[in-house]
């Protein structure tokens, strides 16, 4: 799963990384935002909105995006 | 861009989250990954890579995805 800070909410990360890199000779970067990937395998993807919830993200300040793949697709 | 830690390479958060989510009762969960999610709008992307090896991961122990997303077709 992808987890974001939600807008509004201040992402310290992403601001330290917007002001590292023009000092690095990268220009022309606008709205950088640091979250986390969360790659597991579950028997049960139906519940990976639940882990989010109770686990993986803090959903008062973090939006989380379950991606499904197939391990059998893969 | 998607950061994740190589294989191999020790992946405290990953086992945090795999000790932490039967704990909680979800059961059948594998192979656990933490890694990190940024994003950002660049006017060139031809940079992101650069951008990767020499600020956003660390290449001796970490692997990094670049995903280009056109701002256009959003």
């Amino acid at each position: 799963m992808l987890i974001r800070p939600k807008a509004g909410i201040l992402d310290p990360q992403g601001e330290a990384v917007q002001r590292a890199l023009p000092a690095l000779g990268f220009d022309g970067v606008r709205d950088v935002h640091v979250g986390r990937l969360i790659e597991l395998d579950v028997d049960d993807p139906g519940q990976l909105e639940a882990m989010c919830e109770k686990l993986l993200a803090n959903p008062l300040i973090e939006d989380y995006e379950v991606v499904v793949q197939d391990a059998t697709t893969e």
